[in-house]
């Protein structure tokens, strides 16, 4: 049959992030036509969430073209599942249990909803648009709040058997090491990811009487920590090349079982890399065998947080097949 | 190791036909960054031309970002092979024989270089960038001097066992039929691309008195037959009439085969498309079988030939490793 | 968790002809444990169907290890679609209309099931035990009745977008041509699967009065018409030297799309290959494209028609996840 | 062109081990049609095992039905990689640099050539014949000199950007450990191969002054270990017991990381497993992330060892092209 009016040239890319909601119309490109956000944690019910969302999309689209030039929709959002279209028990989202998110979203907007985690998007990201283009064998590091991951295995993502890949937060560095908030002990998050680094900045001003300008902070945030390094604070930066080291011997196992052309490192915390980078190249080239050493590229995301996770589900809407109520 | 100045964000996209060669430096999303041409046909002997290349693209570099920010080029070539980086016998080019064109500029640029068929690199472009996009089961046309095609299953180009596969030009559609410049007879190639199209004309103006606006010209082709087709001409209208409902009962059997998505129709020819459309539908309903009628897409591209060529061969670029003296 | 004994080492392997249906247990490496058969077209109801076949499959587990030991059922049935897992129109089984079977049998079983037509079913039994073993592209012919075919492309079996791709006896060798049982015309089928070559022979007898063994044949069939063929009888091998020239056009144009390494002929009249199989050369080499003449292996298939079907549903069986109430 | 002559249905799996290097014709269907062997070590010098190696093959072609009736060599080496076709540094082999194995049988032999390293083949022989068969995402854990491993992902198994995936007995447990072979600190595989079993002895054994059976041993290894766990000796029950959680932490980081349905247990010191297996399965629950815990399967082989190399071989000798002088 004659189609020409069948083609449908832009995507809906929504990022659901703990403190913000983005939904942007993207094209084949990666060209952002609009975008908009409202703060996530309005909405404590999911069915509100749900019908604000919606409704937020249908009016976009409205405004920008039309309903009937979207072809499909990618959310990010973390602990959400590709394989069974669900958010399951996420432990930094005000809703509970299993969320059928995708279909609750098909169900209001008609057209066919692809929802994966965050890390898994980034990759997706970084694949489409970022330096993972061209390649085939890479891995994404997401470094926030959590620890995640995604690697692509022959220029796909791989997702496992469950769907439930790529926690590399949750692989033990240290045995019998400091409790998670999974409930399990040494998880490498417990000492990369946000809460961990806290930590290891209270310990070591716990053990010292040092003056350090971490002494003068009410409250202790990666981000400050990252600004007293700026400031040459000797406390701060042992607590960056502390993560660093760890990090870089968590990437070395990770390396070792995939030989990857290359590891990036994206999310909030990869802006401090410069405070960091350096103890972890020490130690990935120390800890990762010999046969792929040097030959990893260790990379900083060149795409914006922001950006990449707009983009990432933009490249999700595609890759999931068209809905249609006829077929 | 630090990957940082590692990562290269374009690559050349080469498109090389009859009459013109285009090379373009072209950016992850398909941005256009520099382009430029020189004729084909001025360059008799493949050394030279080779050479004439070389230089073009060295020269274009230099003056659009520098050599180091290439990755690897894609090259779009009639009568190409993908698998062997060769072209072989091209018809419609001056060099003859097997020649290794990827090898050749390789050796010369010090870069990764793949090359396909113009068909192969139209689907390419129709995929990354076009009407393709987000399918991954579809056949692309390419309607000119020849009469190529690539399809598309699940989410790979099919190439075949010898890498020849998508010589729909080359399917008999009239057994023992009209003599076809391949040597075989009844091919779709002689009626359905331009000197079938012509010929159709020449037939029709000789089985009658009638008069027609072709009897006035000089020499005939399918660009001037369809400018007779938007003055009313009654014999140009049957022309493409009939190469519609011939092309028609080609694509029926190739959907009857592998059942796509979409059939989209590229090259020059494929422009005429108001002139053939509507009889080409009509023979296509007819001809495929029940199970698939009404359900695949039949699209004229809404890529420029140019761009999409260029595209495409940025897109192969991509698809390629990169090359290094040092691996 | 501890899984030894949870990993099952035999399928079931569903053979459903329009005469006859056979079952069978098989194990990893295509040993039959157990096989046994019942006429197909006792049962006219397909809900009788559905009891009869389950039960009989449950009784052969009980008696041949156990329904513990069988991971899964793959079903070959004419005019099924694996991507649907229903029967739909079939014209030559009594049962009308769309037909969940792979779902009904699963409900019945508690076991995953998947089905496929015969000669996608045919293909995967060539891919895993026969003569495409180690072939990444080639081309399964099923002749009988109908003539169905299904084609590997790069290691898999392409379905295509609605999953009806194969249906190489519908596509059209001659415009205008012969009425076909499906409503077009001229398609292959009409002059190369079952009731074509007797619409030949009976066409060829009319056209002479010639004395011919088969006209003292009660009714005419294409194992009788070879079997006069091995008299010697001239008209008889006229059929089969005409069917096998169409044939082999047909099968020039296939190999024209998708350059296979080799095509396999099975389903019974595969075993008048002595009969067509020169004609059938002559005609494909000469309307073959140049690229691939002398390059596509033309095979008659090794395995026995019934032994290739239940093989061909255990390895369907093999490739589909296991199913559990828990997951 | 007619192929009947053409199909191989054979092929030659070899496996060279420190010890024994056994060649065998295998069938299609896994079928060991003749199986031989001789000593790896007494071939210091690659050329003369090579000459050893082809000249065995082609008497044992001779013996079983002709060289006309193999298609292709599937080889199983330590420190093989299969995307370069060779040997590097094998550490227990006797032939140190680059060794281009693969070519070199190939010139040998006339015959397409495969090879990779054990575990490598190890996954291919349990996805053909074993445990694995219809599993797209699993681990194969090779426990023997070394420690392997090796994980399809959807199906395929993967082999990293530089082929050299799978370093799972060089992935680190504990930072600043002991000592490994590779040079590196804390290695699984100096914990849980042959020699960090038999430290593990020796530490305890220096610990205590408890009697033990294994005090009275000459040498201790880890079957002679095992050996005196059957006797009940409760310093050999701590090796293995200290040995299997340290095992199932490694196990539980590489299936956070992968989400796959099995890990499959295989090489000698598997069959230790009754030794380890419980404290494994503890560790493993423990330290495994909680959305994948309880749904991992871990499985001993079921395939005697020497076997599934062979047969291992024999698949990897299917998935590689034959070769052609002609080609």
């Amino acid at each position: 049959m004659r189609g020409e009016d069948e083609i449908k040239s832009r995507v809906v890319g929504v990022d659901i992030s703990i403190n913000n909601t983005t939904y942007a119309i993207v094209d084949i490109r990666g060209n952002i036509i609009a975008e908009d956000n409202f703060p996530t944690s309005d909405y404590s019910n999911i069915s509100d969430f749900v019908t604000k969302l919606s409704e937020s999309i249908l009016q976009q689209m409205e405004e920008n073209g039309g309903y009937e030039t979207i072809r499909s929709i990618g959310v990010s959002c973390p602990s959400a599942s590709f394989l069974t279209g669900s958010i399951v028990n996420a432990p930094n989202l005000p809703w509970k249990g299993n969320i059928p998110l995708a279909a609750m979203l098909r169900d209001r907007l008609g057209l066919a909803v692809g929802i994966a985690n965050d890390a898994h998007v980034s990759a997706m990201g970084e694949y489409a648009y970022g330096s993972a283009h061209g390649m085939k064998n890479f891995i994404v590091i997401s470094l926030g709040v959590g620890l995640g991951s995604c690697f692509y295995s022959e220029g796909h993502e791989h997702q496992g058997f469950g769907g439930y890949a790529g926690e590399f937060g949750h692989t033990c560095v240290h045995e019998f090491g400091r409790k998670c908030a999974c409930g399990k002990e040494g998880c490498l998050e417990a000492y990369c990811a946000a809460n961990g680094i806290v930590q290891t900045a209270q310990e070591l001003l716990a053990a010292t009487d040092a003056p350090s300008l971490l002494r003068d902070q009410e409250r202790l945030s990666p981000r400050i920590i990252a600004s007293c390094c700026s400031q040459g604070d000797a406390i701060a930066l042992e607590v960056y090349r502390k993560m660093g080291s760890t990090l870089g011997l968590g990437l070395a196992n990770y390396a070792s079982l995939l030989s990857p052309q290359a590891i990036i490192l994206t999310g909030g915390i990869s802006h401090a890399a410069e405070w960091f980078l350096d103890s972890l190249l020490e130690s990935f080239e120390r800890n990762v065998f010999q046969t792929i050493r040097d030959k990893v590229l260790i990379l900083v995301s060149k795409l914006n947080d922001h950006e990449r996770e707009v983009l990432g589900a933009s490249a999700l809407a595609w890759e999931i097949p068209e809905y249609s109520l006829f077929r």
